[in-house]
This record gives C-alpha cells, structure tokens and sequence, in this order.
C-alpha cells in the first residue's frame, strides 16, 4: 500500500467545485475500521448535495456520495465486529440502527454519509464499525456498493414495512434504482409487479427482468391501466418515485386498504391528492427515509438467498465522475456505479 | 304500539325538501329486526348529504341520517344474534363485519345508512340483524347513538389502527364529536392529549373532560405550540380532522414514525403537505373509513370498563330537526342528539 | 344429469361403518349453490374422524371428508357470488370469513366440512354460497382440492400469520401435505427452507422441489443440524407439524424472536417443551386452526401468481376409498386425491 | 463524598457466602458514568443467582441484585447521555435497545446486571452510559428501582407486545411484583382485570389498587373461574407467572386468538399444556425476557402520564438483606427494596 489515495471534494457548493485530488491515506482510531473503496454507487441525491447543497451541514472539504462497497483494510482499537479482509458496505443513516429513528418532529434524523457525514468517493474511507453491514456473498462489490440506498429503499418500503406477500399486485414508477430493486424485490416474494415509464424500451427491459406488465405513461392514463390490469382491484403497494402531485394518481390506484411508500421528490417536494378516496379506500401513505441497519442485514440475507442481482447500467472510473454524473441527470437503468480498484 | 310511526324524509336533494311525515309501520322479513328508534345523532356528513346528495344513489323516498340506537321491537325469521327488547344501536357501514373492506380501487365501498342505504330518522326501522351492535350496558340510548360514527371512528382511529399505549401524545383538533371521543379514548388509555380550537372556553371544557393541553390556535401558530409542549418531539397521533391544506401542518407537528389519521374535509377535498418532513419523519398517513363491526363490538367492550360517556352537547326532539341541523352548522361542542321518544 | 349420484356415508363411527351408496341429487335452496365434485383430497384428519369421531356432533348419517373442488352446478335464489360453470373449492371452517374467528375459550369454533357440518365425499355437494372459494385458473380441480386444509394451513401459518420474508429461514417437519405446501410457499418468497424426514429418499424428492436442506432424522439429532446448517443463528420459522414432546425440539431450534406454528399432533395431543430457551429467546408459539377465507382468497391469488403446484402423491378413484385410506395412514409425500370424475 | 462505599459481595455461590464490606469508590472510564445508588429492588431470580448461580459466568467477586435507581454522580470522557445530577435506573439486559435481540438459537442472549454483568447491590456503580435510562419525574427513586424487571417484564408482555386496549380481559396470576404492575398497567389503559391468588387479604388488597376480580385459586378451579366471570369469553391476555404445567390451565382460559406471556418458573422449568385447544383457539404463547431499553423509556413516558405507583410491600436498610430476602422467599405483595440513602 502507497500512503497516498485519490478522492473527489469540494471546497464549496456546486458540481464546478468538484476536485480530484491526491491524500494522505487516514488511520482508524478506536472502534474505527480503515476500508479499501472497490465501488461507488451514485443516487439522484448526490446531484442534489452537489449542486445546491440541500441546507446540509457538510464537512469542508466535502467528500461526495454516500454508497460504497470495499474491504477491511486496517482497524482501530476495540472494533470487535470485522477483521481486516472482510467485505463490507456502508449505511446511509449509521446512527439508525433498529426499529425507533433518532431525532425529533422538529429535527427529524439526517446525518447522513455523503451529507452531515462525510462521504465516500475516496480510494480509503474511515469510519466506526458500527456504520458498516458484512457484504453478501453473491455479489461483487460493484453489485454491493448499490445497496445501501436503493437497495434497502425498495426492499424496507416493500418487505420490513409492507409484508408483501405472493399475489399482490406492485406498482413500481420508472425505471431508477429504486424502482428496478423494488421489480426485483417484488418478484422474489412472488407479487405481480406492474412498472410505468414514458420509455417502451424501458419497458421491455423491465419485464426481462420480470415485470409482469409495463404501462406507457406517455401514451395512456396509468391510473386507467392499472385498473384495467387488475380488473379494477388496484396497486396493493405502489412504490411513489415521481413524487409531488403525483401521489394523488396513485390515490386513485392505490387498492383497498393497499400501502403508499413516498421515496421520490423528482415532481416536487410538494405532495397533494384528493381526499374522498383517501378516505374510503383507507390506504397508508408512508415516506421512506431509507432503512436502518438491522433491515439492511435482513436484506443481504435475502439477496444469498434468491437470484437477486443489482441492475447497473454502467461503470465508470473514479476519474470520469462528471461523465457518471452526466448519465445520472439524463435518468439510468437502474445503478451507475464508480469503479475504484 | 300504533299502526303509524313518524319519519323524516326528502324527495329531493335540498333541506327545504326535508318534512316529517307519517307512515306505516314497516314489517321485518327473514333475518331482518324492527327497531324502536330511541334516538338519533347527527353527524357532519349528514348536512352534505342532506344538501348536496354527495353524488350518491339514494333512496327514494330518502330518510336521512345514519346513527340511531334503540330497542328491538320484532324479529324476521331465521334472526339468531338478536331478540326482542335487546338494546342495539346501527352500525354506519354495514357490510364491513372484520378486517377487510369491500369494493375496489376504483369503486371504493361507500354503502351507508343514511347514503346508499336508507337512514334512520324515523320511530321504527327495519334491517337486517347483521346491520346492529349491541348497545353498552353503561350508556343510555341517546349516549349509545352518538357511538356508530363518531365515536368509532376515534376509536378505530387511536386503537384499532393506532395501538395507542399510555404516555403517547395525541392531538386532535377542534371540540367535535370525533374530536372529544377521541379524547377520551386516548385518556382511557393513559395518553397524553393535546387539543386545538379557536375558542379559549372550549378549549377550558376539553381540560375538564381530561384533556393536558389546549391550545388557541388564533392565538398563536399551532405546530409551535406542539413543539414547545412536547419538548419538540412531536404528537405521536394526531387525529386530523380539519382536512385540506392543514395536513401540511400536521406533518410539521407529527413525530418521528407518528400516525396521522385523515378523518375531516372541513376545510377542502384536497390534502396538500411538504414532502421532506414527510420523508424524513417516515410517518403513516392513513385516511380513516370509520371501522368495521367488529372493532365497534371491542369499543362496546371498552366503553363499558371505563368511565366513558359519551359528550351530548344539546339534545332535540324529532320536530326540530331544523334547529338540530342549525346548531349542527354551527359546530357543537361534543355530539347533538335528535329524541325519538 | 341423471337424478341419482354416488356418495360415501356412515351410520355410526367406524371405518368399517363407510358404505358407498346411491342417493338422489339434493337441490339448492335459498342462498345456496349445488356444486359437482371433480376432486376431493384427504387429510390426517378424516381418518381420526372416520375411526373416533373425534367426538364431534357428526351428521346422521355422515358424509367424510372435508375438502373439495368443483364446478357450479345449480344455484338456489339469492345468490349472487357464484354462477353456474364457476371452479370452486370448499371451505374448512365456513363460518371464519375474516380475522376474528368464532367460539369462545369454552367452546372454540370447530364446525368444520366433514364434521359438525356435512362432508364432500359425494357426486354433488349443496352448501351456502358463503362457503365457497374460487378456485385458481393456473390449477385443474384434482390440484385445487388440495388446498383448502394443507395449503391454506401452511399459507395462514407462513404468511398470514408469520409475514415471511425472503432470507428467513424455515423449518418444515416431515414431507406430509402441510410440510410440501409449507416449502413450497417458503420457496416461492425467497426464504431458505430445512426439511426433516426419516427418509433419504422423501428429502431428496423434496430437495428436487426446492427444499435447500434435508435433515435425516433417524440419522442424527435434527436441533444440532439446524444449529450446524445455519451457523447456530436457528430456525426463523418451524412448522411444527411432528407434535407433542417434539415441540420441546422446536423450541431448541427456533432463532431469537422467531416462530413456531403449532399444527400437527401425530405424536400425542399434550405439547411439553423448556422454558428456559422460552423466555430467552422469546419466539411466539401459535396453534393452527387452518385459516379465514380471506386468507384463502389471498393464497389463490399467489398460486396465480407464482410456480406452485400441489404435490399429489397419487390419486384413486371414488370406489378405491379404503386403498386412499390406507396409503394416508402410511403416509403419503404430499397429498391423496379421490377422482370423481 | 468519601472515598470508601459498601457493597455487598460473594467470592462464591450460595447465600451464606454474601458479605457486607467496604470497598474504595471505582472511577468512570471512557463512555462511563458512576451513578450514586439511591435504592435497589429484589426479584426473585436474585434468589436463584444467589443460591445456584443459574449456571451464568458470574464476576469474581460477585456483585448480587439486578435493579437499580440513583443519581448520576460522575461522568467518564466522551459521556454525552447523562450529565452530573441526573436522576437514572439500571436496564437489565443493557446490550438489548431496541427492537432485535442479541444472541442467537443455541445461545441465547443472558448478559444481565446481576448475573454475568456484575450486580447494584453497592453505594456506586460504574457501567457505560448505554445501559441507563432517565428515572420518571413522578416516582421516588425507592419506586424508580422496582420497574426495570418487574415493571418492564409487564409492559413489555401487555403494550409493546400485546397491544393492550380498553375493554379487554386481563389475568395476572398471583400478587408479585410483576403481577401488580401487571394489574396496574393494565388498568392505566383501560382493561378488566383479575386476580388469583391463594389469598383472599391479598385478593381485596389487589381489589384496591384496582382490580375488578379476585379467584382464590385454593377454593375454586381457576379456569371455571375465568369462564364465570367473562362469561365463556376467556382472558384475552394472560400473565403466566406460575410456569410449568400451569400453562396447561392458561391454554384453556385463553380467549380465542388471545394471548399468553410466560413470565414465570415457579412451578417448574417445564411447560407443558392440551394441544386441543391451542390448535383450536390460536392463542399467541411468548416467553418474555424482560424488554429493550427503547419500551422502557415508553414506560417511563406512561408512568409519567398515568397515575401508576409502584406498589412496595417493605423497604429494608442495606445491612438487612438477609431479612430482605426471607421476606423475598415468602413472597411479597409488589416489590421490596433495599434503601441506599
């Protein structure tokens, strides 16, 4: 090992500020662990904290992006939960460890990596061992670094929240990150899965990957589709990425007593829908904010489990992160990830 | 008995189409009770109804109102859950006996006394057995009507669906029916209450019903308050009866992983709120359908091993519907109940 | 249509009491539907009732076996559910539509088909309407009479109840109905799936249908091969189907907050167990009582939607009884179906 | 302050080992604090650790007594829970937060204060910050010290597992500690309650606190008791205390889909009990080990919201434990503590 590894930060906000540079290799301290970097996975919210900075408290300089995939390469004193060798991956929200969130109505919890924390597009990150979850053993790290975002959003919205069971019937919106784990996920617990986008292309990818009905949403009313799909019955769980007044049309699709995971703020970060069917069909509308870190391990077990690989559309160098970028504004296939080894 | 009874009902949609009349005495069929109606409570709903039809099929002649207790006066044949003289109020959504609710996502169940089915504003009616509960023990007649909708929809609401456990907080807003039932259904249950309304001596009459904090929400900003009451961690449920645009604020006041039952539309058919508490905060949104019999028979159960009565705020004999709707307008303070006897 | 059908009956307790006898076609009445048996499966059961019966208030005489799959044959008036041509199947426990079952802690519910009520062994079965199920369109009749004990026992208990994920990991004790039904389901969400048998042959049939382990009973202690197969971490969920003292075993090899669905009592009708690992590892224990209807409706939905198909042993025609019977008692590798046909 | 405390401590099992001494006052570390001992409790399991050692790794010298409340005297570095002056209990499982044990099936988690932790039985105790949670405003803290086993194995069986409501039949068997707060919980959320006992002066004393019935279970069979009083209906949740074949009588007074927490082993290390009627009836058995730090700060909400007192039968000076242990064996009506001050 050199002393030296590369990183991407910025000095202050905006995707202009992006710097590659060259560092000192950190030494953990006690209870920390030292992880080699192998992959990167970007999410439409790093773009955000690029470029806007979302009002975060970032470190400065800012490391960027949140999910990363690696090996133990050095521990401190005291770290009891891996060894040097082990895969691990990072959590988005490492303080979040099981059932009750930290923080407060006014304050709600967001320290989070790749945002109040540092971030991980380094050749090295440290951090408390707490703060990472063991690899599972059928993916790559490539695969891995996809995770610990969208990974556990789907599969926390879906399984630890939702209970989904074989036979209900999933609406997934778009073809991103979370709404290709939530196909897959969906799949893997035996549910129909029904996904919309404006691309038909898309959408035969989509039902390659198992979809059992893919909806146009330029070319139709996706509410009217999912009625005629289900013969009335409706989405028993509809995954809202759109988001703003998108919710209302999944109001209107959403089945009795069905289930609303709010993820996606792509339309606005106002929600709005109409109230008679709210009331009458009674569904849950719940926001997501993630998944804490006993799910994520329920999740890994589950990918050992079934056939489950992550989609990634593409690969890039640490050094092309602009062109990773680029590709994440113009909407993926699934996850880009950042190849680091 | 006579032959003849007296009913209010409307030919049209309209209040000035309402005019009490005297019928017939109607006769039980197979698995169908007669029931003396003791009294009858108003609920908002019923001026919509009354004025607007709300779009629905109604009867016709159409005999309004959906909320009635009374004494079984003669049975049907084959009848088996009820006998003469048994104590039995009506229940709002008759065909919803356990956990799952008819209809589907694009016809949500919406079949109710005094709706689609015909209301009970009359001496007598006739039902089918499985459409009553048993009154409780511990409340008179005009109490026991106040219960079908207001109060299990607060039942339904905090227990049912919320599982509220003491030293939760809960707010409800305004002095309503489903309000104050809510009220003292959660301080059956040890949990802290919080009330809002603009006026300073309904909120000092909520205090003396039990609740811990009221506050005036002319006076000052509401979510605020809540803050500053609860040590900024929020209302664990809050019972959101205002509708509309005041779903935003509620999801400002909740608490992390807090439920906010949808119940009113009094200020709009459309819910709006922002999406990053609503995302960071992971809530439950649920609209709230009033509840199936069975939960009603548990809230029978409940009212008779506590303290609760049920808050009657005027009481008005059958000819004077008019001044009960009048008052009903207004707002009352608790319940307003129409004597059939 | 002739007028006459064939049908099993007994006069008095006994298998040797079963007599296969011609009888008119009984008609529908009210709220009832006439349906032509194609298939009817047998379970542990009928044979306790058959030779004890159980001392349950049996028909006179009694028809055995509870249940069935058919097709609509007539219907009497007031039906609405079902038309003549539509695949049904019976249900176990008719009176159970939704979560809260009947009976009390006296006298539970136990009017069940071939029992307190009537049973299907029979050309043509009359019954309310309420008490059928539609049938799956991905199963021929012979399959979907499998489903209304075995399959729906090992749905209620994995799935209604027990809210499988995939990842878990579940134990099903032998290759009987439930056992087969139970790793079938298990498979079809993703969880991974431990079969005893004293058999090598019977665990490689069921490894051959997805089962991730077999454990040879006969051969070694199975709790120490749970311990070994899932690195000490147990069992998530067992189905309990061995009975009696073996629920002491489960309660070894259950993991931390896990399940065990209490089902079978082919060794002895007094459960015994630990209560040390009890309350140290806090698992819920939970008898089975088959399941609701909705339940039911929701496992046809999912054997829509997925791969599963019944395992039938071998199936017999209607004048091969006693050979059905005896291949039960010797145990079969799924289930015994009757033709009717 | 001096730089002497006492303490009670064994260098071996067995109760004539125990020895009152002075030892130096210990210093907090890293992430420690050091809590003055204001009062602790007794349970009966401090008998069993005492007499037997239950087979756990106990420290040398041996610390006994589990529960404790103090005020936090000094902090360690890096202590950012507590401060100086803070009013604190112990937790008794302190690596349990939230809702995920530890410890897997072939071993269970048992780090316990008072066992293979080391006991409060002394002026000071040093632990990490971690495994304290604040003392509620409305309770002494002779009253704080009883709840961490008796008074969270309570609430944890009735509220974060049970989900108690209003309306619904309690059982708590006999009048200890768990069993009273049991009685009193149960009430504070509106439930009926009854209690056996082989005594009727303790049978009116629980009537006092609450109690709406008392079975003197040496005059009468228990379960005939329960069916008297409720009717048939059953209890719908039940407290087994007992242990052992007393399970078999919880099963049959069990209401249908109820519940039956098995707290106690005072009967015996076997439970045991009718497969019938667990089959028949569906009741959820659960072994309780105590609860996580998350439920106990709820509880501490809800006592600070309810008018619950900790029921303490006598209070003994810290010389006297041999006298407060004889009383332990007896058996007490709620709890004993030893006082500090």
């Amino acid at each position: 090992m050199t002393d030296l590894m590369r990183r991407w930060s910025m000095a202050a906000i905006g995707r202009d500020k992006l710097k590659l540079e060259t560092v000192g290799i950190p030494q953990p301290g006690q209870g920390e662990i030292r992880v080699k970097v192998s992959a990167a996975s970007l999410n439409y919210r790093d773009k955000l904290v690029i470029e806007t900075g979302m009002g975060l408290p970032l470190p400065d300089p800012f490391i960027p992006v949140s999910d990363m995939a690696g090996v133990v390469d050095a521990i401190g004193t005291s770290v009891t939960r891996f060894k040097p060798g082990d895969r691990v991956m990072s959590t988005f929200k490492p303080d979040w460890i099981d059932a009750g969130d930290n923080g407060n109505a006014r304050t709600p919890a967001y320290k989070t990596l790749g945002g109040a924390y540092q971030g991980v597009l380094a050749d090295y990150v440290v951090f408390p061992e707490s703060w990472f979850v063991a690899s599972p053993r059928s993916l790559d790290d490539a695969e891995a670094s996809t995770l610990p975002v969208a990974g556990l959003t789907a599969w926390f919205s879906l399984i630890e929240l939702g209970k989904l069971k074989a036979g209900s019937t999933v609406l997934v919106q778009g073809t991103g990150g979370v709404a290709l784990f939530g196909l897959q996920i969906a799949k893997a617990h035996g549910a129909n899965v029904i996904v919309t986008s404006r691309s038909d292309e898309k959408l035969e990818r989509a039902k390659a990957l198992g979809a059992d009905h893919g909806i146009n949403s330029s070319n139709e009313d996706w509410v009217e589709a999912i009625y005629r799909i289900t013969g009335d019955e409706g989405a028993h769980h509809i995954l809202e990425i759109t988001g703003g007044p998108n919710l209302g049309q999944s109001i209107h699709a959403v089945a009795v007593h069905g289930r609303i995971s709010v993820i996606g703020v792509f339309e606005g970060f106002e929600i709005a829908g109409p109230a008679a069917p709210l009331l009458l069909k009674s569904p849950i509308i719940q926001g997501i904010s993630v998944g804490h870190r006993r799910a994520f391990e329920d999740f890994v077990r589950a990918i050992d489990s079934t056939e489950l690989k992550p989609v990634i559309d593409k690969r890039y160098p640490l050094e092309d992160l602009h062109s990773a970028l680029e590709h994440l504004y113009r909407g993926a296939f699934g996850k880009i990830v950042i190849d680091l080894n």
